[in-house]
């Protein structure tokens, strides 16, 4: 059974062997550039830990999770224009290294890329493979769409939230799981547990990140504290304040919105996160989606010593972030 | 057997009763307005034709069809960004009248969608069609980018045109008859040679489209006449004027492209055109694919009415152009 850090490196050495293409340079070069970046490559090695809970030969669900890992990166090429992004994991975004034209079309690239890849796995079952990666393609993009449409209102529901989260990144989680574990050989039932499992644990990742944006310490989270309160973005903390909060306290709390001086809008805000308890709030919402993930992955039943590494992978990654 | 207004009644049809989906609505209704814009529809009626030469069932190949042509939209919405388009079949382009980000994203969508509906046909095959329509998918993004790189250049050589056009265009006409000749049971032989045709044909009606923007009739061809020469884009009359052309006049043409007397800049243009007797070379090149597409779709072994109908269309198109 291999861990983390061997599916990490199995992954990552997938990608550098990996010629994306030569000419012209000018859509390849930030192919090459953007794969190259890096991170966490958590949803490629969800792929293959999936696979592993069925099959210990992981190298059969490598290319699915090459493809994963190039789908994704394709969505951040193109999100970063939509959000005038100028930075991605500390270097600078595609199309300001580049423009946006190059953006756009090497993004595109990067999407057929991802299918072509997916199609290079061996299985009498592509069709099922391409119809989860398919639809859950097409979701991540409407999740970015209802993002979009989020900044310019001040009325966005729980539950509008939670449906916006999953489609922008849970799913993606999901479906890296249910497709890993299909190429293992998994019944469909298993699949899907896993898939409810991916999407949970993604909610649960993605709360996580909100509570830390707000409460975290700046330097363990590698972002200035307090992004997301300059931006307005709806987050949970922000979305439970609007719908919780006294008139008068969301009289100021409109007024802390448009304060252009980022400083005082900030503790402002945090000040009223604090009176209305929200991170108590965003964190018993966490454990909720954290217990629904346990609860069906308890149900998938495979080899107990990969399985015991999906839990505590994702245990690890929700300690590591806080 | 179907002729073309047949099978362009089929596949409106089907594009007309598709809900491409509902929600995010800033996400669908770019899509819907983009397919409804209609045109001549020829790359899914190439499918549907291809099929035909092989089983008269063409049904079994509407979903590759209504693929490609979903494709084929996707391109042209994230070209009008590229290319800083405001009209489209005379209708705003999806950028205008919606906004950047909403063009991306719905594009995105589109392509999504184009594998999805492939994926949709009843097939043994399945990874065959993907890969013919994903290698073709690429070929088309570095179409696009070579064409972009030509507008920064005075050296383009006939051959880097030829091949630019041949991706750009030429490619998903031939992969729409290659996917619809193998869904309609032809042999990997008898697809190759309609690729062939497909491929040969592209590129005539290409250089017939540069023919007809500087020597046709306004009216007829719909759209101002010099609209290339004004733009200094790279058509096979510009390259062979720039490769052929004397010192002297290089300089006066130099001039001309940098003129920005619109009215002057085409009619000095032209006139250097009808010196060097560039469309007569143009015209001997387009002769020359024409020859090579007829010469491939004679090899061709299949229903010899179907074959006559496909032959005939490709030569009233290039005759309705003119």
């Amino acid at each position: 059974m291999k861990n983390y850090t061997e599916l990490y490196k199995l992954i990552s050495a997938e990608i550098e062997n990996t010629s994306y293409g030569q000419s012209p340079a000018e859509l390849y070069e930030p192919i090459s550039y953007m794969m190259a970046l890096g991170g966490k490559r958590l949803r490629p090695v969800l792929v293959l830990m999936a696979c592993q809970l069925f099959d210990s030969n992981v190298s059969k669900a490598i290319n699915a999770a090459h493809a994963i890992e190039v789908f994704h990166n394709f969505t951040l090429v193109h999100d970063d224009i939509m959000d005038n992004a100028p930075l991605r994991r500390g270097q600078q975004t595609v199309y300001t290294k580049w423009n946006m034209p190059i953006a756009i079309l090497s993004g595109d690239l990067m999407m057929i890329k991802s299918t072509q890849l997916l199609c290079e796995t061996e299985t009498n079952e592509l069709k099922a493979l391409l119809d989860m990666f398919n639809k859950t393609a097409i979701e991540v993009c409407e999740g970015q769409q209802i993002d979009m449409n989020f900044e310019a209102r001040n009325d966005v529901t729980h539950e509008e939230y939670i449906h916006m989260i999953s489609l922008k990144t849970s799913v993606l989680l999901a479906a890296s799981l249910h497709i890993g574990a299909k190429i293992g050989g998994s019944s469909d039932e298993a699949a899907q547990h896993l898939y409810d499992f991916g999407k949970n644990i993604g909610i649960a990742f993605q709360i996580q990140d909100d509570i830390l944006d707000s409460f975290g310490e700046g330097t363990k989270v590698g972002k200035k504290i307090g992004g997301d309160i300059a931006s307005n973005k709806k987050t949970l903390l922000l979305i439970e304040l609007l719908c919780s909060c006294h008139k008068d306290d969301k009289a100021l709390l409109e007024k802390l919105m448009n304060n252009s001086n980022e400083d005082a809008k900030i503790s402002g805000v945090l000040e009223l996160y604090k009176k209305y308890q929200v991170k108590e709030f965003a964190e018993a919402e966490k454990s909720k989606y954290l217990n629904l993930a346990f609860q069906s992955l308890e149900k998938v039943k495979s080899n107990e010593e990969a399985k015991k590494l999906l839990s505590d992978t994702a245990n690890e990654l929700m300690i590591r972030m806080s």
